[in-house]
């Protein structure tokens, strides 16, 4: 088993039905990847804070945070960076930034893909 | 050729950082699938209405609108219908919007192997 825990940051909102989206979205992550957690940057919980400290709790000190964001905007380029600078300097856990999910190709593809679904289905009904 | 044009709607920014992920995500998309174009709801060119006047100057009358977005917030659930509205009654075309990309499970799959790519290289350093 990895010593690592992922954490899946999403934006986060006061709208569940928002939450709910993103929680359907990492199911297949949650499910295939051990320890691996969701966590929101604000607005919702568990927050990134929590999830962090409960993975410490638990003997993990070393966290991979792949944010659950198309693009990097001034959260992914400052707001969150300097939250896990503050985690870091806290609980002296190790916490690397991965790049958005939107910076991979294979995202490009499914796009695509979901492209070509909805083309069928539209033209179906 | 389908008739009908595929809008893939990003949010904008100012920022051209930004839009270019949302440009590089759209490729494989607008490389496939003819008739489609990225078209922006604020902040950056081109606009919704752009795109829409565009295609119908070229033609076209029917409209998929896929929001690349991961989640259904307060824009998608009603500044976008609203916008799509005024120019279906501005124009006469017919403008479908589809649910956010987020919400298919194509993406929910593609984010796993984001994140199982993603732990093979920081594992790899």
């Amino acid at each position: 088993m990895d010593s690592r825990s992922i954490i899946l940051l999403a934006h986060g909102s006061s709208d569940q039905r928002w939450c709910d989206t993103f929680e359907t979205l990492a199911e297949p992550t949650l499910k295939t990847i051990s320890n691996s957690r969701i966590a929101y940057m604000e607005l919702a919980e568990p927050s990134l804070d929590t999830v962090v400290r409960e993975g410490i709790a638990a003997g993990t000190h070393e966290f991979i945070v792949v944010p659950l964001f198309l693009a990097a905007g001034r959260h992914l380029r400052k707001d969150v960076p300097a939250m896990i600078e503050a985690l870091e300097h806290s609980t002296g856990a190790s916490i690397q930034l991965s790049p958005p999910i939107g910076e991979n190709p294979l995202l490009g593809q499914a796009v695509k893909e979901v492209v070509t679904l909805q083309l069928d289905q539209t033209a179906a009904e």
